[in-house]
């Protein structure tokens, strides 16, 4: 993709736990900062104070919520974070960098959860549009590899942490399918490396998209 | 409408504010048991743990939640109150009687809030399918009636009873736009007498159905 001309940007982090999304999006968010750009580091599900409370609910595995209500619930939080954070920030022209947005949903909720992928594009109609990322930055990685980093990162297992590996399995190979399916929008980072080796790769990424 | 032989009958009680539907609900729950019925009482937004905690949210004036996040919101809760304690009762023959369902949905986001039907109706049809009330007593009186019943009452203003007037009006012409269209399964109770009269009323409307 190209960097669309008199507006910002949308950039997204996208992989299952322990990939390095967070890690990773904090970096670009301070070397474009470093650039120039006016930049807004936020995050999924929450970035508002309404979605930050949706948040505690969906990922409190002590909440019985299923994959479907939990797709409503992420959009509803997706719309308030989109129209009160996002949507603004792209139309005074500041690059956006979200940790997780909706391939999260279509991963998690949709191929490791059993949604149908028809229901969460109705979902999304409804909710954003054909509002989305102009980037999305996939960074995959082995289960294991995530399993054991977020184990050292410490901290209760959240909804989604105390899965079962084959769910973790089933997020990777979903996350792959949605790069796949729009090589336009998402580049796959090999995010199996150290955290600099991971970076060289977003920040190739990052520049082809600035340079563009 | 006619009880389905073999199955339970849901029964849902809707109106504005101060209409008193918690009032009419309760003595209908009673009634029912007294007749030998299994009755399950139960509510919106709420009826299971986790349908409760959305309600807090949903509720609460101070959340900044648009109507079609509500409209989100409000069809997970009540996924999880359907799957979870509704279909079940009926299934096993109960009564179900719930204080609000779909309908103040409509009213309350739909033709008062500004949602399109459209919209409700989508998400609708992913959360419930085609289920819905056998039986649906709307409760209808003045605004200013209502009002001054929800005064007397007490307590602090939710998101909703701190409304204007307006919001209110198309509210009351919303319940009774949705009773005219569906005539098999509405029925319009005048709620402006005292608990009593509009017991009679409640009363009569529920015999004709068991006794169809
Ligand atoms: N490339 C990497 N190699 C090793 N450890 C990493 C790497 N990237 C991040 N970490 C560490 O692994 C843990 C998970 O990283 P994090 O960025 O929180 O992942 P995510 O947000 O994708 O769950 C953190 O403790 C982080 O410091
Ligand atoms: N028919 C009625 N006439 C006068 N007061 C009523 C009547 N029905 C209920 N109330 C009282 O009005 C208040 C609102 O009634 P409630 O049943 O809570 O209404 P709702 O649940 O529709 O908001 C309560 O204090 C209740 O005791
Ligand atoms: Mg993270
Ligand atoms: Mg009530």
């Amino acid at each position: 993709m190209r960097k669309p001309a008199g507006r910002g940007l949308f950039i997204t982090f996208e992989g299952g736990e322990g990939a390095g999304k967070s890690t990773q999006a904090a970096r670009c968010a301070g070397y474009l900062a470093e650039r120039g750009h006016e930049v807004v580091a936020t995050r999924e599900p929450g970035g508002t104070p309404t979605a930050e409370r949706l948040r505690e609910i969906l990922l409190d595995g002590a909440v019985a919520l299923d994959p479907l209500e939990q797709v409503l619930v992420l959009y509803a939080a997706r719309h308030n974070h989109v129209t009160g954070v996002i949507r603004p920030a792209i139309e005074r022209g500041a690059i956006v960098v979200c940790d997780r947005f909706s391939d999260s949903t279509r991963a998690y909720q949709g191929a490791a959860g059993g949604v149908d992928a028809a229901a969460i594009d109705a979902v999304e109609r409804l909710a954003l549009g054909g509002f989305g990322p102009d980037l999305t930055l996939v960074l995959d990685a082995p289960v294991e590899t995530g399993f054991a980093r977020v184990r050292d990162r410490g901290g209760a297992a959240d909804r989604f942490e105390g899965q079962e590996n084959a769910f973790h399995r089933r997020l990777r190979q979903g996350f792959l399918d949605i790069a796949a399916a729009d090589p336009e929008r998402c580049r796959v980072i090999d995010a199996t490396g150290g955290p600099d080796a991971v970076w060289q790769s977003v920040r190739a990424a990052l520049d082809a998209v600035l340079e563009a």
